[in-house]
């Protein structure tokens, strides 16, 4: 899998064949197919491994009784940090995105991760209106959707050019921008 | 050109060779090579075109006395209707995104515009500063690249599954949260 994350990353899915794959992680062709019948399972195990990886920094840390905005500004740094130690591996990222739009069942093993975050940060939108920090008129779910879109919009960035400018910083201020507006007004 | 773009949203930008694109576009190689010199130039010159549409749909009407604010609600609404009536052409997008993280070419390409758009809302967001409707203190920098970022994440989702959420609704939602924040709040 790490052979074949280097390969997609280097050359792209479509250009890097079994063989190539076989031979950069020095395993046979035999020994490929006892683990994966096919390159897309190949592919398909990386994305849920990927996935795995994200929902373990930012979903599963318990909130010590923090409430939505603190656990939403913690998730930002940490976003922040998922970045930098995953940077290397975002051009997988990208290659997931080109597939899915090309391929049904890449399409499906990334799609229903999405509706779960998406659910899951809506879900902490509705906590944050229960407990009086965010403003019960917000819509939960267009919330959510701009908190996503913010960070797949600064990965995405991030894989073209991680110097142009200071991600954590833009993800830290961008939820905070967000927070502004949707948590209830000190009187 | 049309071909290209046809055969690259398709199959990809690797697996399409020019003897494709010219069965597909009924010209000779001959007529190809005398108005690009390779298939990375005419690429290049997609991207260009491209990008044209973009700044004439966003950038060229006149301000009319608006404020940054309004302006800015303006353009949201217009990145709707430029989502919409480009959805066809996204495929075309992440390939531009595919090839810039791997060719230095494309990645100028590429990069010049996104630059200039950073520095062009940065502008917009000092001018709101200048007329008294953005709080001083905000870091016009850093705005601009929160837009874009949000922007950059609902473009590439609406790619992935346009039915998923309401993208016009997000774009508009998100880019009024900023504005909630940044906007100098009436005493």
């Amino acid at each position: 899998m790490e052979s074949a994350v280097q390969l997609f990353s280097r050359s792209g899915y479509d250009a890097s064949s079994v063989d190539e794959i076989c031979q950069a992680a020095g395993i046979s062709k035999g020994a490929f197919y006892h683990h994966f019948p096919s390159k897309q399972q190949l592919f398909l195990s990386i994305i849920e491994d990927w996935l795995r990886g994200v929902d373990a920094q930012l979903f599963t840390q318990p909130g010590n009784g923090a409430s939505v905005p603190q656990s939403l500004n913690r998730m930002a740094r940490m976003l922040g940090f998922v970045f930098n130690a995953a940077s290397g591996q975002l051009p997988m990222f990208m290659e997931f995105m080109v597939q899915a739009s090309r391929d049904q069942a890449v399409w499906d093993a990334t799609i229903a991760p999405y509706r779960r975050y998406q659910g899951q940060f809506a879900g902490l939108i509705e906590q944050g209106i229960t407990e009086g920090s965010i403003r019960p008129e917000v819509n939960p779910q267009t919330v959510s959707w701009v908190l996503i879109s913010l960070a797949v919009g600064i990965l995405l960035q991030g894989v073209i050019d991680p110097e142009m400018a200071d991600w954590n910083e833009v993800t830290r201020s961008g939820v905070q921008m967000i927070l502004d507006s949707v948590q209830r007004r000190e009187t």
